[in-house]
């Protein structure tokens, strides 16, 4: 029984995953939250399908072949599988490390960011509003299932996020004029890693709420993109 | 006298940058090779635009309004401004550090990565053939102006670069499977930084041309991808 689905926005109480490997993940990390399953009838050689059709199975997600509804989902026209998952709502634990985006804007760049923020073990990522909607199907792909890993968890305000934390938390601001060298910063744990938005970096306001830290650049450049940024922050923290 | 110039192709003997900051870059940094300005009817009020029409002015660079060229040469309505340049070769430093990308293949890739190589200060990169056209519109829109102060050579093959380096250098090849952590690794200078592309990585071969590193990372993602790796190690090798 297969619902006609339509493009994702911002309402819908569903999302899509598209390709073979990132809806394994979905079928591995959120098997609760997967619906249904769509394949193109050019899928079946595909590598990787029969182990995405086992996990289906197990988990008893419906796997349908539906070209049409594929091309009504996207206009990729490579896209061989997607998955419906139901959105979900995440809770960062209080003991882990934390990164912090206020306001991303950027679809591509918080995907990257999220596979990244993986691949560093940082599996907390919380988000002070307005920021990018993590379920639209851009930063699903771009995050390239590392999505389905991650609590992510959405705050009307970083005033609000620091409410929800414990008092023992460590918070570090990323600012280009911050006052001390990443190299040389003292860390401790659990702490939270927060990065302004692409366009702006963080407001000034937001020395008051711990350590200032910036990343020993070049001049000949205004700041490297947030991703890149966020990314150095991981690594120097948790290497 | 203006040219009706046609879109860019890789045997073109001219490329073509958008934007008012990266031509200011074009104009400050490689201003023998400008030669010519296209700017659309609402570039006037630009900020910025007063600084171009005097560097262009000092430079001998004509400058003129075209909307139908602009509308020619891209299909980004936000364009105000063109800058004409002639394409360029350019000499290594045997002196300086340098980074080096073997075959790499994104456009937006290695226009992030130029720039970041610039906010650590390397601004020598080898690009061992087949790799991106460096002067394709798209690379030196996404390295944000960046291009225009960095030398970077291309290379048939690996043994060719070596060839081109005194001995006294250090190579370091970049490997999931590297031998040192990135964090452990001793830093000699001068030293080249070496990256395969994109989906591959470098091949197993490339061990034996000097000591392999290994960013430290989860296993949940296959690894960072090239970009971040490249910043990552730029940032521990120079910071």
């Amino acid at each position: 029984m297969t619902i006609r689905y339509s493009r994702y926005s911002h309402n819908s109480e569903f999302s899509y995953c598209f390709g073979i490997y990132p809806i394994i993940d979905l079928l591995i990390k959120k098997p609760e939250s997967a619906r249904e399953i769509i394949l193109s009838s050019k899928a079946e050689q595909s590598e990787g399908i029969n182990k995405l059709v086992e996990l289906a199975k197990n988990a008893k997600i419906t796997v349908s072949y539906s070209n049409a509804q594929i091309n009504r989902l996207t206009t990729n026209e490579s896209v061989l599988a997607v998955g419906v998952f139901e959105k979900y709502n995440c809770e960062l634990s209080g003991a882990n490390n934390h990164l912090v985006l206020v306001n991303p804007s950027d679809m591509g760049n918080v995907g990257s960011i999220i596979r990244t923020s993986l691949g560093f073990n940082i599996r907390d990522i919380a988000i002070i509003k307005p920021g990018v909607d993590i379920f639209d199907p851009k930063v699903v792909r771009s995050s390239m299932g590392a999505l389905f890993s991650m609590n992510i968890a959405y705050f009307d305000s970083f005033e609000d996020y620091i409410f929800s934390n414990d008092k023992n938390r460590t918070y570090y601001l990323f600012m280009t004029d911050g006052e001390v060298s990443l190299k040389k910063i003292e860390k401790v744990s659990p702490f939270s890693l927060i990065f302004g938005n692409e366009g702006e970096g963080l407001d000034p306001s937001y020395r008051q709420y711990g350590k200032t830290v910036y990343i020993p650049q070049s001049k000949e450049i205004d700041s490297l993109n947030l991703a890149m940024s966020v990314g150095i922050g991981l690594y120097e923290f948790t290497v």
